[in-house]
């Protein structure tokens, strides 16, 4: 087989067939195969697409380039959830222990931020001596004994999806949809959950801009799941303003409490509501998905889902936070608004890559997190603002955020006609 | 300015500047751009192709790269020729003497053969001591004192262009339109002449498979010549049967020699005829076109354009063939048809590639070449055969040729309709 011959099939719009695809992906990781030849592939996958077919061959491929995660003696449905990121996204720290009451076994590997959306293990880490650095062992135990373990990735999972995330990267070939269904699935599969909520958002501060590419990238993520015999749940939602009030990680961490106590930002709990239910129902432990939204109503209503979290942070070393002693930072700057009518739109990118600024984010890999700092939003689409009124709160430890007041500032958009809110839940495709 | 973007920008169908396209080759040449970064740009340039404007400055780009051939102290109009390739195609060999013969200045750098097609250096180089290694100096005293000279390559000519076409050699890139000109033009302009002739050759035996992609590079051609001030003009010609009887080296010669005698195959003397007016009209050394068909017919009868043949050989140390003790082989072998009818087709690759095996050309660039063996063609399309009668004769000194005489003789396709010949010259784009 040569590289070039497979090259020229895909450029001539036929498909690869399975042995094809794992021929390129074992030469690559392998080293066999010059990273050239892949780019060139690449934009060429870019252009031509890939079957369901030639995606699930690719998602195999890449799954087998590394370990995957035996979840095997954990008792129970696995479940799990991957957000394609977004700003103030704290869905996880929520989600997890809403289910755990539930009965679920949520068995999860987390990464970490770049660029303007945050990362799990950032936001845990932010809370003194929580351990992400859990043995297999250690991890499967615990999650037998409490429901929940939430771990930085050990393991080799998926070595082949980061060479070729990082070559895609510097090649212009990552916004194919194929490309980011096998590299999404490869990883959720080599983590070995039964029930997977896929979390695709859309809009200025995600990873997908149309309604369209999310509806094809989840549709091709649910199949590939489907051959592989797991239960894939796509959730289209919003991320075209930030989910919640919070950004950056203390503050994040606040705030999931606060939703787990029943105090949460009304998006979040929706959010969280409605993956937890499906995950809830898909993992049998309810009749109906009426029911698991019930359930998990009672376990916030209860504290159940509260104490699991704070049994979480303490089997993993984690101090559960004092909320009045909390988060330290130099100053807290109100950016005020210039004008009285609604916010219009409220532009999450802005917000995030503001917050990044601060020190909440990485603009590249080796560059380290402030954990207190970050953005408080008073003010979300929809709502009413007079002249001079909070449209958000900057925690903030540097000398000079002349430009992050600017960005947060130039992020809301106020106009006089009423704006009624964007429905955050879009589709959802099973 | 960052490769990446550009690769985006023209993934995303926008035209590249030219501050964008001269960066991008000067990076690459001098090794500060890294291969997978220039195929994923060559592979979206496959998909979204480049504008005339896009084309010339990538020309200019690939052209400044390296040396320039100064023929500026050659008096009179200085005129060249290239052709795409084709199979038996000895055309350079007849149509420098005719030219020359009539006043034009033929200042040819050629190059060697692979794969099915031969290359003029490798012709020239089966006379006996001609030497293709001529100083720049020794060139140009040449062509200023008997209007010819035809040498191998020594200056840098155009060295993006080698590095590219490696690229796109193993990256599936090759057939890109505006690429295939910009390769092209580079190396002609870089040699300097004030007319060109460029000799698309479409069929089987052919870069080019469709007259639709002839034409649309020979257009883009003719206009990036254009846009440097150069007269192009594109011939389309056919190479689904080979050019002439004769396929190899010495045989080539033989057969540039009679026809320059006025005892060719007809095809050959029409093709270097009209290649040859439109060089000699265009360096303004006749009124019109006819008048130059005129004059390059009379140098045939007068022999003038024999003789100019045998002394740019002398002049180059070769020692002019007897033709009646020249080719030297083990064996002359007859391929006889197996029924009677008329030649319907006969497949130029399949010819070049038996030449090739036979020893006449090039599999890989370290082969040696035989110069007495090859195929002289018996029959071509449109003729008249009867069973038993000989289709062509193989020159060969290998012991086995069972082969080879079996791809001879399929290549060709007898039927019992009469069958047409096609038109060699199919289309003249100025």
């Amino acid at each position: 087989m040569r590289m070039v011959d497979i090259i020229e099939k895909k450029r001539d719009q036929h498909a690869l067939t399975k042995d094809e695809i794992e021929f390129f992906i074992n030469g690559y990781t392998k080293g066999d195969i010059p990273d050239y030849q892949i780019s060139s592939l690449m934009m060429a996958i870019y252009f031509n697409g890939m079957s369901d077919d030639e995606a699930t061959h690719l998602t195999e491929a890449i799954l087998n380039s590394g370990d995957t995660i035996d979840l095997s003696s954990i008792a129970g449905t696995k479940v799990d959830k991957h957000s394609t990121g977004g700003v103030g996204d704290k869905t996880t720290l929520v989600l997890g222990p809403l289910v755990a009451a539930c009965g679920a076994k949520f068995a999860k590997l987390s990464g970490r931020g770049l660029g303007h959306t945050g990362g799990t293990l950032d936001k845990l880490e932010s809370i003194k001596g929580f351990n992400i650095s859990l043995s297999n062992e250690a991890f499967i135990n615990q999650v037998n004994d409490i429901n929940i373990a939430v771990a930085g990735q050990t393991s080799q999972l998926a070595p082949a999806d980061k060479l070729l995330y990082a070559l895609r990267d510097v090649t212009g070939t990552v916004p194919s949809i194929p490309l980011i269904a096998a590299s999404i699935m490869s990883k959720k599969l080599a983590s070995g959950a039964d029930v997977i909520v896929l979390d695709v958002k859309i809009g200025e501060g995600a990873f997908m801009k149309t309604l369209e590419d999310a509806k094809a990238l989840s549709r091709i993520m649910v199949k590939i799941g489907e051959n592989f015999g797991k239960k894939i749940i796509a959730f289209i939602t919003d991320m075209s303003e930030p989910l919640g009030f919070a950004v950056g990680n203390k503050l994040e961490v606040v705030e999931a409490i606060q939703t787990l106590q029943g105090n949460g930002p009304k998006d979040l709990h929706k959010l969280c509501l409605e993956i937890g239910a499906y995950l809830v129902y898909h993992a049998k432990l309810t009749e109906s998905l009426d029911q698991a939204r019930e359930m998990i109503e009672q376990k916030i209503q209860n504290l159940e889902a509260s104490d699991i979290f704070k049994t979480m942070l303490e089997t993993q070393n984690g101090t559960y936070p004092d909320l009045n002693d909390y988060i330290h930072t130099k100053g807290i700057i109100s950016v005020k608004s210039e004008s009285s009518g609604y916010v219009k739109k409220l532009n999450a990118l802005d917000i995030g890559l503001a917050a990044m600024r601060l020190g909440a984010g990485r603009a590249t890999k080796d560059d380290t997190i402030d954990p207190d700092v970050g953005i408080v939003l008073n003010k979300k689409v929809g709502d009413k603002v007079e002249k001079g009124e909070e449209l958000a709160y900057i925690y903030n430890n540097k000398d000079d955020i002349t430009e992050e007041v600017k960005t947060v500032l130039n992020a809301f958009t106020i106009t006089t006609e009423f704006q009624e809110k964007k429905p955050l839940i879009i589709e959802i495709i099973d």
